[in-house]
């Protein structure tokens, strides 16, 4: 697989605080894309089936859910284990990495549902003042 | 100010969950930018003038702090004040909106933090193994 933005900015610099904060822009980046943190917070409940998560998240195109459990398996915070059964059966459940990282990010996303739409009515207001 | 892709999207479905799950995306998106974090990070610490900021991140441009500081103002995280003297003074703080979301920010940068390279290592694991 090729680097490129889909795949998150690998990280060059070798200045330690500057690799730091790249990776957690990195990662702020990658939790930003339209699906990876509800794939995160659905295997935080439990292990999930591909035709599981299909079915939870209703407006994923199988390719995209694909692609966003490779980038996330290719991440280190989801394990896919292939059960070698007729037909095949492919869970994906989240790896202590991808645990901690969702109990760290649940306080953003409680902050986010208790504040909604502040951030978009504070533009509303900046965007009238300099009109 | 025309809203685009550097002013965060604006989030115009009239479905509350949709409407929660675009502002998170567009809030992980704007702290992923490579300096509001970091910006915000300070202000967390005290007030600070332009020209303090400037001086404490060392690589940024006038203009991108300006930018900077105008999109977090705009999203009503930073307060700006111009003090009427000669010659002119402006200090930023967070509001108090902002700096819930520094607390709620915490966790993850904390967690980015105590693992550093994880990522970076995992992929380059899954990429040795798939090449």
């Amino acid at each position: 697989m090729s680097p490129g933005h889909s795949e998150g900015t690998d990280c060059p610099s070798t200045k330690v605080e500057e690799t730091q904060a790249c990776e957690l822009r990195d990662l702020l980046d990658r939790l930003a894309d339209k699906w990876s943190l509800l794939v995160v917070e659905l295997l935080g409940e439990r292990t999930h089936r591909f035709t599981e998560l299909r079915r939870a998240i209703d407006d994923i195109s199988q390719r995209m859910l694909t692609l966003t459990l490779r980038r996330l398996e290719r991440d280190g915070l989801v394990h896919r284990t292939v059960h070698p059964v007729v037909p095949p059966r492919v869970d994906y459940e989240l790896t202590p990495l991808g645990a901690a990282l969702l109990d760290a990010v649940g306080p953003l996303v409680t902050w986010s549902r208790r504040h909604p739409g502040e951030i978009a009515r504070a533009r509303a207001a900046y965007d009238e003042q300099v009109a």
